[in-house]
């Protein structure tokens, strides 16, 4: 029997990230999961993150802060409000929460620290239809991303290329939530809200808040998480 | 007259990318400089950049650190001695001094610092020439990052994609050099060493000194660095 390989997980501490977390256990791969502060006013979600790579059994996570003079104009990182999700949906247009290159960011550096640890595989919970519109969560993105790091690293030219797997691409919301029920997920533990209360309870009512209570919805069952406008 | 328009530039604090900075300076940019400190046992290059940077007069310099558990296995982070680089010409292989995915995760932070600060420009001093071999400074690589960057950021999907320079790709070492002396680039404030000794004088003998003094003996020119070797 061969040993387990691993693989390196971007986990946000959202639903999306936790759904992959648990598809590349069920995949048999031994997970190295990988978060980022990056100056985001929900760091609260930093430690939902946290949660779920314990309760996982993950074989190591990391947290890397970045320096937030790097990511700079976004609503997510303190420059203006968070909208409503509502207001949003009407305008169609890339919205405020858009943050500089995250995407590319965050995946170069899994990149990097799959081939620091010899790992070949990269997981990353991007989501194209139930999404906030950002152009780094489009298929054509994913595949430019992929066709890049196929020349970027001495594994590649060696013959041993990262594999980028997105595997909630092309997945609605409320499929994404059935398929972690099936793996066991715990989706009590994640936090996907823009704009978490002072206790790091949900608002229930920014862009990310909409897209998973729709997604429970449509999934038939309840969101586990406890919303800070519940009992008010 | 419109005000100068801002670009960030990748500067190690080396050769390549002080020329680099300059060429920027030259065509009329208000220059942006961007140092990472990434666990790089030639740590004295940060102050070269910054030498580099305050000389040059740009318009700020900022130097971020990384995490080095992202860039293990490296000889440039610690893993393992830096060779001589006689040694390393005879091989062929990319060298033991190759870094995980460095200037894609520089590339991608670039992107981020640009679209942060509203500048459409990225200067990186990769060269394919008279290089160590890494796969990260090939043409084909350039080519596929400004491809995915393309279609990774809200500035590309509104028309305004960041554009990716790299005017040293297919220049000679010597050629880099003269265009620098042209520009009026002051290399004793650099630090091209993979080895610098406690002092931070460079060692003369590792790959990137061979290269660097090969590169000013081509030119006809004498190299201003004081090199460790000299006087003993």
């Amino acid at each position: 029997m061969t040993p387990p390989e691993g693989a390196v997980v971007l986990l946000s501490g959202g639903l999306d990230s936790a759904t992959v977390l648990h598809i590349a256990v069920d995949m048999g791969f031994e997970v190295h999961a990988l978060t980022f502060g990056y100056g985001q006013r929900h760091s609260p979600e930093l430690r939902a993150a946290a949660l779920v790579a314990e309760r996982a059994g993950v074989k190591d996570h990391i947290t890397v802060f970045l320096d937030p003079r790097l990511f700079q104009g976004s609503a997510l990182t303190g420059y203006g409000e968070v909208p409503d999700g509502s207001a949003l949906r009407e305008e169609g247009a890339i919205p405020s929460t858009y943050v500089p290159a995250r995407n590319t960011v965050f995946l170069s550096l899994a990149l990097a620290r799959a081939e620091s640890i010899g790992s070949r595989d990269v997981f990353i919970g991007v989501n194209s239809l139930d999404y906030s519109g950002y152009p780094d969560c489009r298929p054509e993105f994913i595949e430019a991303f992929r066709r890049m790091a196929g020349l970027a690293t001495r594994d590649a030219l060696e013959g041993r290329p990262v594999r980028i797997h997105a595997p909630l691409l092309e997945m609605t919301k409320a499929r994404i939530i059935e398929r972690g029920l099936e793996l066991g997920v715990d989706y009590s533990l994640t936090l996907s809200c823009y704009r978490p209360d002072g206790h790091g309870r949900p608002c229930g009512t920014c862009d990310s808040c909409m897209l998973r209570l729709r997604g429970f919805r449509e999934a038939g069952t309840e969101d586990p998480a406890v919303y800070s406008t519940e009992g008010e």
